[in-house]
């Protein structure tokens, strides 16, 4: 069994785009810019905002925290995303989700400038990335992608089975893991909520991804010997032997699983530094293609 | 074995239909508006074109075609979209596939409004269609769940398998058929080109679509006894024994097929029908939309 190490290949892979930033950077007289908006205090969002910062920094990137009010209106939220996007000197744009619940997620995104959206969450960038066109993919399924390519894991007509339909992780990875060429051409199916007999179903795969998000919900009977298996979810649980109270668990039950796997992504450690590095390679995409001016699409 | 009859379910659908687009007319003053746009001569094209004015009449709509010469450029065709795009009492406008080589589709497709793009192409449509939101479907997706609706087969928790993974068929249908709700809830496998062991994958199918444009491809060895069979192929085929020289073919060899299904669709008078119905649903809704002055995103 290999782990399929997402630290290591992110840092890997980070060097490569410091190195990228680097020439960019002395090309064009400016560093490329991520900016983001962080509205009230939610710890967790917090924690992601400066991680993000942290990684921007660590390849050369500017970043901006734009922090608002939990009791911002639509309307001021929507004027921020404006003025950011207008904006010559920011190449990508991300609102920290979620939002209190009176903001409306969906028309926020949709007021994102689809050339700096390098969430890949708004709906040009999800049609385009369907239709295999240029897009920015969103970070996670991009994450997974690259994490497979990294270790030579081959799926061109491997079965993937995806557990959770989710729009920012199962519907985009299906679509991409099915699209023709290099790290797509598997067949793919889409699990939910509804699917019956899913343990079946997952014994058929050869790549089985959890993103459903209920921890160590993956359990040996439901992975056939030898898959490869990678654990979108991160929960915190109530874990009284550690000095906080609880500890991250994923949507595998690593130990039962583990043993039946080729190739199995630890949490943390696994998916989540992948995603954090889809969203700087999307960065410095966004940037060289404002510099190029690149139109992906008449809007 | 039900045959699943697009021509009767389609005419049922027309008469719903014919009786909002009177109510509309009465309420706006005029009548919903689909216009058409047609490059060059190519015989299919013409016939497809031919029959959507008729749909259009037979439910009291207007229709308008624009005919352009194969020779015109990329921009002149795109002044035509923007001309029409602009036309405050055109709803809904299509652009005839194929376009000649020397055009660009996917440009062409992009210039289009998406608040009248009836046909579900554009980015923003198929975007927002993957992520749950209100949107155009492309017709022979909407019209195959249409179908399924009407002869009340149950798709919730069934498994299909797709054939085929074009940008207008397969891939919209599994991100609609695997969507939560109403005539989606299936747990979609979708299959290519790169697909392994073709006939076992299919063999596992409550609902197989054949959608890739290989007449007789699906044979009996890969339909399960009691399978629900949808066959979206339409190809011409030599056929000495007809007076033209040829027939129509599906991707079913429905002889073979039709015995072990629960229900299947001829072809033509299966698919066809429903998804020049859906056409006219599109239109409609446009029109709607349009009058209530609904914005489905800000662009």
């Amino acid at each position: 069994m290999i782990l399929l190490d997402g630290k290591i290949a992110a840092e890997a892979m980070k060097k490569d785009i410091a190195r990228e930033v680097a020439r960019w950077t002395c090309e064009w007289g400016r560093r490329p810019h991520l900016a983001a908006i962080l509205v009230g205090d939610n710890p967790a969002s917090q924690t992601y905002v400066r991680n993000k910062e942290n990684d921007c920094r660590q390849v050369g990137m500017d970043s901006s925290l734009y922090r608002l009010s939990s009791t911002i209106s639509q309307e001021g939220l929507i004027e921020c995303v404006r003025t950011i996007n207008e904006d010559p000197d920011i190449d990508g744009l991300i609102v920290q989700l979620p939002l209190p619940d009176h903001l409306d997620e969906q028309e926020i995104i949709g007021a994102i400038d689809p050339s700096k959206d390098v969430d890949g969450f708004h709906p040009v960038n999800v049609g385009c990335m369907v239709l295999g066109l240029p897009s920015f993919v969103s970070a996670t399924p991009a994450g997974i992608v690259d994490l497979l390519q990294y270790y030579n894991i081959p799926t061109q007509g491997k079965e993937c089975v995806i557990i959770g339909r989710s729009n920012i992780v199962g519907k985009p990875l299906a679509n991409l893991l099915s699209r023709k060429g290099q790290g797509g051409d598997c067949t793919v199916t889409l699990c939910h909520s509804r699917t019956i007999d899913l343990p079946k179903i997952c014994r058929r795969a050869n790549i089985i991804v959890a993103a459903l998000g209920q921890p160590g919900f993956l359990k040996a009977n439901m992975v056939k010997e030898g898959a490869v298996v990678i654990d979108v979810g991160i929960s915190r649980v109530e874990d009284k032997t550690t000095k906080s109270g609880f500890r991250l668990a994923g949507d595998v039950d690593f130990v039962q699983v583990a043993p039946r796997c080729s190739h199995i992504t630890p949490v943390p450690g696994g998916v989540g530094p992948m995603t954090r590095l889809s969203l700087l390679k999307n960065t410095l995409q966004a940037a060289i293609e404002r510099k190029l001016n690149v139109k992906r699409i008449r809007l």
